[in-house]
């Protein structure tokens, strides 16, 4: 997606430890024509699978799904995180390990939200190394659901999220693709030649 | 908001400690349709504030919050929760006491995305003590901005809150307020004889 890597090379910042800093647009100032945008790009990309529903994850994808969900008038839903492990017996929950924090945390869906005839497609601002969409694919799986697709907005190709999933024949559309921070040169999987 | 009133008495549940439930299209499934009607009703009524940014804290208010910024056409920015209490050089930060929780928390914004010459329009879902408010303000005033407005979508008219930002001299919108819980029957203020 041209608009969104002109605006990465444009704004994002790489940190020590391969990180990319968007924060500027993507999660903590929100620039809600780019999210807009976005939306719509997943919403043409998915909108043949006749998705019931959109699943994410709080908090930085929310503003994605949420278009993604208007524009395929679905409705969104986001998984919770709890860092107590007391579960209420009505959600499904999934435990994800976060590398970027060391530690484990829970997500959870409530069970009246996910039924098991429904098509759900997974939003998510970020892909690394995908543990938070394999804690979403567990809690649809856990309702009996099926997992359409996944759409990210951006995957860092370098780490093994993405290879992972498309190894399991999931659907992954990612917005962009980065290869690499060579020198905290942002180097798109496309611009490779 | 008439739309709002009739899609709660359809769906709210009234839960002991005057707990509105309104999880299957507010604050946890979200109906994208209504969220736009929302953003459009709060556009409506700040438009001529001349608003730069919109305020919001995660999560649950994000995408009323999203959907008034992509009307007004200005950036969105969530103020981001943590229990540490250990803040970075570059935010703006201020300690919320939740009721709800009985515990504080810490609500910050990077000093990068507010500046002292922007008006600043607040938006969240629900409106009780009005504890996250005042946090929000209290960033707003640390950033020497302005705060123009407060918009929200379930004002608990029974709690201090409403009160206490109108007597501060704070446009403060609530799409619906809610005069009372009687016996679990939701009794909305504009239903009052």
């Amino acid at each position: 997606m041209e608009l969104l890597r002109q605006r990465i090379l444009q704004e994002g910042k790489v940190l020590d430890g391969d990180i990319l800093k968007v924060d500027s647009f993507i999660n903590h100032q929100i620039d809600p024509i780019l999210a807009n945008e976005i939306g719509r790009e997943f919403c043409k990309r998915f909108k043949d699978l006749h998705i019931d529903k959109i699943l994410t994850l709080e908090t930085s994808g929310i503003a994605f799904a949420l278009f993604t969900a208007y524009d395929l008038n679905v409705p969104l839903i986001f998984a919770k995180k709890q860092t107590s492990k007391n579960m209420a017996p009505d959600v499904y929950s999934s435990i994800v390990y976060s590398y970027t924090k060391e530690t484990e945390y829970t997500i959870s869906v409530s069970r009246q939200y996910i039924s098991q005839d429904e098509n759900i497609l997974i939003i998510d601002d970020f892909l690394a190394n995908g543990q938070a969409v394999l804690g979403l694919l567990d809690i649809i799986k856990k309702a009996g659901a099926t997992a359409k697709g996944v759409g990210i907005v951006i995957e860092k190709g370098f780490q093994p999220g993405g290879k992972m999933l498309r190894n399991q024949g999931i659907r992954l559309e990612s917005l962009v693709v980065i290869e690499s921070f060579n020198d905290k040169k942002i180097i798109f999987r496309e611009d490779k030649k």
